[in-house]
């Protein structure tokens, strides 16, 4: 099934009407991720769409069974007719089924400049839409508002993972020990038993003297977990490929001044951000307000202060300062919370040495109401 | 550290002289991943690095304090002085550091389409080098054939693995109702006891009713594992970034005639192609070696029959047919099997119905010989 609506597939087909884009082509792949082929055709694996000014979906993928099985296009290719070269796939559907002298081809930023430079040697009759920066914003777009369909898989994520704090609540009471790693099979396991297709991404889970590092490397280690400091476990469900994203902030022990402090300006910056979400607020704003607060206690957020959830776990939305650059500003407009956005707000203070003290929630945008479906809060041990 | 020797370093700088290359930039991001970054700068995360052809080397990390502690670079750029903007770095560098009024950048076919404009737009001074596919060419050269350090953390990688396949041996022995998720975790869970970082890639386990999917989607499920049938666990361990892969094919009960015929030409096929491994040997033959034995079972292989192992689970080389269209023949070089060369080979046959049957093991050429590395072999339970 895919999740787009029939709506805003409608918006997206008029969008390509008033650029004279003839074809979208929208490709994931192992080494160019593009979240925007499962949305448009249901399928979750690598392939290539191509989708036509008049709506009709031609899908390439790598595992014809699993498209079968899972996309919901008008046609599906098998590439073993073109020596599994979906150059040549294209080439014969360009050349021998919509006989043009002249396509242009709409792509996404995401595409890979390799593909393009090759289409253009092997496709002559191909030209590509000079910006493909409006293409991947016309799909955050249409991505950032979920339909109650997908807020429906998103509020099934975040229970699982409300859920599965308290077993990470335990954890610690007992923990003697234990490792980073068992902590992160404990939640794995946990979350498959209630339900969740998998993990939303592999859960970071750093101890006093990794919770600094503000995406742990690796994500968990063999280190001993419950070490008097400050420690995190930043995780999520996917659930029917939808997202939850939670970071839970643990602290084994007292701490010390300056990490009670790091806790407090955390804390302050997250209710405020929370505190001035509301329709029709601008985005940056809300990055803002959390930036401010941390900045009012010599802090600073070297990443942005939020970011959507959906088939990827960051989808749009992104909650962040306006851009800097030219070229970004150019393209850049404003946008305001609306109805059907689900997105975290996660501000963060990394000390080296002291360690690091994030706060994660998951927020969601319906019938008008601000709701934040996800539990994490500070725990101390 | 950095995993590229200073000879093969010094082969790039050459290249880059040869084709003047002012700057070759290397991006491995969320969205668009390149091992190369890894390969060449030690740093394990998302981040840009820019190498001169004098053979300077800076970093532009996403997380700065990680680079700190694993990369082997000249410099490392702190983002926050560029308001986090990689594109705003560049251009500082390009117009206050190197101050050339026209610099040739080299880029890799897997740097993304919107980067390319991007920066094209935001800095005039750069020009591209045209053919980022032998820039792509270069690099899989060199990471194609590994240095002894890298050789004994593949070694480490594929001991690891192996003891791993006496644990799966044990779980289907004992089997009722265990899922593939049982077994899948099982997997990761011992694989970090024998020191894994980590699992290579997500463990594909597949029961009799999903065995016959290429790639399992999803890689493991609650369904009960031991069905009669044909089953497989395609799987592997990450040891100090290295990757190994294998795929143990299982069955249980007794085997239909058509099933134990798929099974004779897999294995067939695989010991056709292991057979003819050997210095100097063109890869593509073995590739070939392999699909003609499909073919004489009438069977076809959907994909390559083997591909090279590293800090990435898809590493260079590729075992596949010479390529079939005009721009990639161009570009094609005939490849042989060489000493330093580590690889999998993996016929396998799938039927919507009967199953999957897929053997995979990892070859290792070290001092002129061939050695199978893994042990994985078909298990009947």
């Amino acid at each position: 099934m895919r999740a787009i609506t029939e709506e805003k597939f409608e918006e997206l087909l008029k969008f390509m009407e008033e650029k004279e884009i003839d074809v979208l082509m929208i490709m994931d792949t192992e080494y160019g991720k593009n979240i925007n082929l499962h949305y448009l055709t249901g399928h979750p694996d690598s392939a290539i769409v191509l989708l036509t000014r008049d709506g009709e979906t031609v899908l390439i993928p790598g595992d014809i069974q699993l498209a079968e099985k899972y996309a919901e296009v008008d046609e599906i290719i098998d590439l073993r007719n073109y020596d599994l070269n979906f150059h040549m796939a294209i080439k014969d559907f360009v050349e021998n089924r919509w006989k043009k002298s002249s396509l242009t081809f709409g792509v996404h930023e995401n595409i890979l400049y390799g593909t393009i430079i090759k289409m253009k040697n092997n496709i002559s009759q191909l030209k590509f839409f000079t910006d493909p920066i409006q293409i991947t914003r016309i799909l955050e777009k249409l991505r950032s508002t979920k339909s109650d369909y997908e807020l429906n898989q998103l509020k099934k994520a975040t229970q699982i993972s409300n859920k599965t704090i308290e077993d990470i609540k335990n954890f610690c009471i007992n923990a003697k020990n234990e490792t980073e790693n068992d902590l992160s099979f404990l939640v794995r396991k946990k979350m498959a038993e209630y339900g969740a297709d998998d993990v939303a991404f592999e859960s970071l889970v750093g101890n006093t003297s990794r919770s600094h590092q503000l995406h742990c490397y690796p994500p968990a280690s063999n280190q001993k977990y419950a070490l008097q400091g400050l420690a995190l476990i930043d995780f999520g469900a996917k659930y029917k490929g939808y997202c939850a994203d939670i970071t839970v902030p643990i602290s084994f022990g007292n701490l010390a001044e300056e990490q009670q402090r790091m806790r407090d300006f955390v804390i302050k910056a997250y209710e405020a951000a929370i505190e001035i979400i509301d329709i029709g607020v601008p985005l940056w704003k809300i990055h803002e307000e959390g930036v401010q607060m941390l900045k009012k206690g010599g802090y600073d957020l070297p990443y942005a202060l939020g970011h959507g959830l959906g088939l990827t776990v960051h989808d749009s939305p992104l909650l962040i300062r306006k851009p800097s650059d030219e070229y970004s500003l150019k393209h850049w407009k404003e946008e305001y919370v609306q109805d059907g956005m689900v997105f975290t707000i996660e501000p963060g203070i990394y000390k080296q040495g002291l360690g690091g003290f994030r706060l994660e929630n998951d927020v969601m945008i319906k019938n008008g109401k601000v709701n934040v479906i996800t539990k994490s809060e500070h725990l101390n041990f």
